[in-house]
């Protein structure tokens, strides 16, 4: 049964996944948008701060999505999003880590006739470390009554 | 000659770009990353809100990064990224659409020994309409003295 605004509430927790990311979808991600060495060269990202490849941040968040798509958002009567704040990048992504991701609702508000605003804490887990979190601000149809 | 953080100061102001995407394009990012219909369905699509294709946010913002990075980031001392701040769509992004990438830095600050803080305010364009805008909080190193 798709999930409508209403049926979201504050304090709602969920946990989503998983993506397992290799080294070659963290190079080919790279290539196209983010062709920094440490995302796409092996031996200068040895030599760099992070001792080795590591993900692309952007790379990070399209994989976190892609677990609530899955999980939370493919069942749901979404409308996109208007945006995301607070995103933050704490450790790096590398190749084989699987990637998992916990919501928390943090509030919820009329946006008008049709729709509501629903503010959405995700944080993105690989075991149980916290390599990535964010703030989405996602729009819900109401329920027709 | 390779951009360090004393060569970055508030006000400054620059312009990138541009990157062009594909109806193709937009429907290979959203199936890996964001499956949502009105990312990957022309024909639900037309039947959603937006009236047509339209690339996933994460795409507008990972294309931004693209731009960035060829104009802004190739040549200078950056060390990744600590995250984004006010991430934000206003319009879709669509088929054909070419981008453009506007930056002004808003603060710096010195961060430890090695690096200093940059906060760059990242519009990105289509024409003169900005489809998304973000600040990103960018280390840079000190120059060596």
């Amino acid at each position: 049964m798709p999930r409508y605004f209403e049926d979201i509430s504050v304090g709602d927790t969920e946990s989503f996944g998983a993506y397992t990311v290799t080294r070659e979808e963290i190079i080919e991600f790279a290539r196209q948008y983010d062709p920094q060495p440490f995302h796409v060269d092996s031996e200068a990202a040895a030599q760099s701060p992070f001792g080795g490849l590591v993900a692309s941040g952007w790379h990070t968040a399209a994989m976190t999505m892609r677990v609530l798509v899955d999980g939370f958002l493919a069942e749901s009567e979404s409308r996109g999003a208007l945006g995301v704040d607070e995103l933050r990048w704490y450790d790096p992504v590398r190749p084989g880590d699987t990637l998992t991701a916990e919501t928390e609702v943090i509030a919820t508000e009329p946006w008008d006739d049709n729709y509501g605003k629903v503010e959405v804490r995700v944080e993105t887990l690989v075991e149980s470390d916290v390599v990535c979190s964010m703030i989405g601000l996602i729009l819900f149809a109401k329920r027709e009554v």
